[in-house]
């Protein structure tokens, strides 16, 4: 008879590892038709989707594509953003380098900057020219300096939460040239109905947490990330998370609201 | 100072729900334009994702339009599956009615079959003029006759298990009118070479399930559905998975391997 009912006890957690550069392979497979790409039966293509978990059961999937396109398809808000990347630069949480491969184009000397392994290396075979698989606290202990400090693709994101941002910013600070410039696009999470979403922010303010501090992993296949926090959060509230940090806030556009780009300078 | 560490007792399972049903009425939104759909930061649209998790961590993500799509978009397997539904139908499994539509265009007399509740308003609303939210079970204890059943978009894995598909069988045949047939879409899942899927084969060997035994839930937002067991197997394994039933292998269309139709006759 059957004993195989179905219990919590016989499913498996994902792996640790790096879910986003795997999602990264996979959607430069896509884009060029080399490589492991998702099927349907091993036959049918796929397209290849990030998949994102939030800490409260919540699950999205979207298009891994963007990621790896170019300025004419991007939002209108990073193509102002990138016009602000004028000076040697660093690319923060780089991914597969569609940011750095823009200023490359461009002629602005810059590093790409990630924890993924995958991703780097799918910015390599994209052209990308100097790349460092590291941390920013790791990077700036290099002794490496920039003019410019690129968050685009909702980077602003990379903060953390209110207790982690100070360190985050203290590493730029510390690869700061005199006159640099931090150019990070946020988004305000506040101004929505869903109220999943809403629901959220109150959960995380019971928690002390920020509204907007998205405690997320990234899923592919059978592997996942660490849960690691991400921070929405309205120019106010960056305001006051600068606060205690080397830098301010110099300008905010949000012409295209509820994502903002904002310029934050050394104090 | 920062006590919020980041461990799995903060991390919310989702809710158990309707995610097939939710994930239906969403891709009928991004269909017409109306309704809520998903979106990054409440503007930009982007495609609804339907996402199954299996129980060996394993995760993926396909847009779920194709569960709305006619005739003309489906796969030669599914148009040539269609052409054997030449009598009153059950459609098993109709989720939002691709199916069951397509047969009410041809003057086909028949009715959609399926336990999400959300699905089957969908279909409704598309047009779908008979629906019943049951199992097959439940739905035989109706008294209800039928000429044909319908296991398309991959159905034939509603047999579960080998364990489970002679219940399921008996259901077919106690609403089989004399000179039934199942018409039944499934896949060979042992032709490809990706190595997790192979690793899944012998994870469910071990087990004692068949290799081709899916253990999956269906996730979207805050939802998940149940464990539940889906079945891919060969012709042969079905022959097998016949034995014990009323059902007999009549023919087997694999003209599109891995992909099969096949057309199972009472005994």
């Amino acid at each position: 008879m059957d004993e195989d009912t179905i219990d919590d006890d016989t499913i498996d957690e994902p792996r640790i590892g790096d879910a986003f550069g795997e999602i990264m392979r996979a959607a430069l497979a896509e884009l060029t038709g080399r490589g492991p790409r998702p099927t349907i039966g091993g036959t049918i293509p796929r397209p290849v989707i990030e998949i994102v978990e939030r800490d409260d059961g919540l699950i999205n999937g979207a298009p891994a594509a963007r990621y790896l396109c170019g300025p004419d398809e991007w939002q209108p808000f990073d193509r102002r953003a990138l016009d602000r990347l004028d000076a040697p630069t660093l690319d923060v949480g780089a991914g597969p380098g569609r940011l750095t491969l823009a200023l490359q184009e461009r002629g602005v000397p810059v590093t790409a900057l990630d924890t993924s392994p995958g991703a780097l290396e799918v910015a390599a075979a994209r052209g990308v020219r100097r790349s460092v698989c590291a941390t920013v606290a790791e990077h700036a202990a290099s002794g490496a300096a920039y003019d410019r400090f690129a968050l685009l693709g909702n980077n602003l994101g990379l903060l953390g939460s209110r207790e982690a941002a100070p360190g985050f910013l203290a590493a730029l600070a510390a690869m700061a040239r005199p006159g640099a410039r931090i150019v990070a696009q946020g988004t305000d999470p506040y101004g929505g109905t869903d109220e999943l979403h809403l629901a959220y922010h109150a959960r995380n303010r019971e928690r002390g947490r920020m509204g907007g501090q998205l405690r997320v992993r990234v899923r592919y296949r059978n592997l996942a990330t660490e849960w690691f926090d991400y921070l929405l959060c309205t120019p106010a509230e960056l305001d006051e998370v600068l606060a205690p940090t080397a830098w301010r806030l110099e300008s905010v556009d949000d012409a295209d609201a509820p994502f903002y780009v904002a310029t934050l300078v050394l104090r």
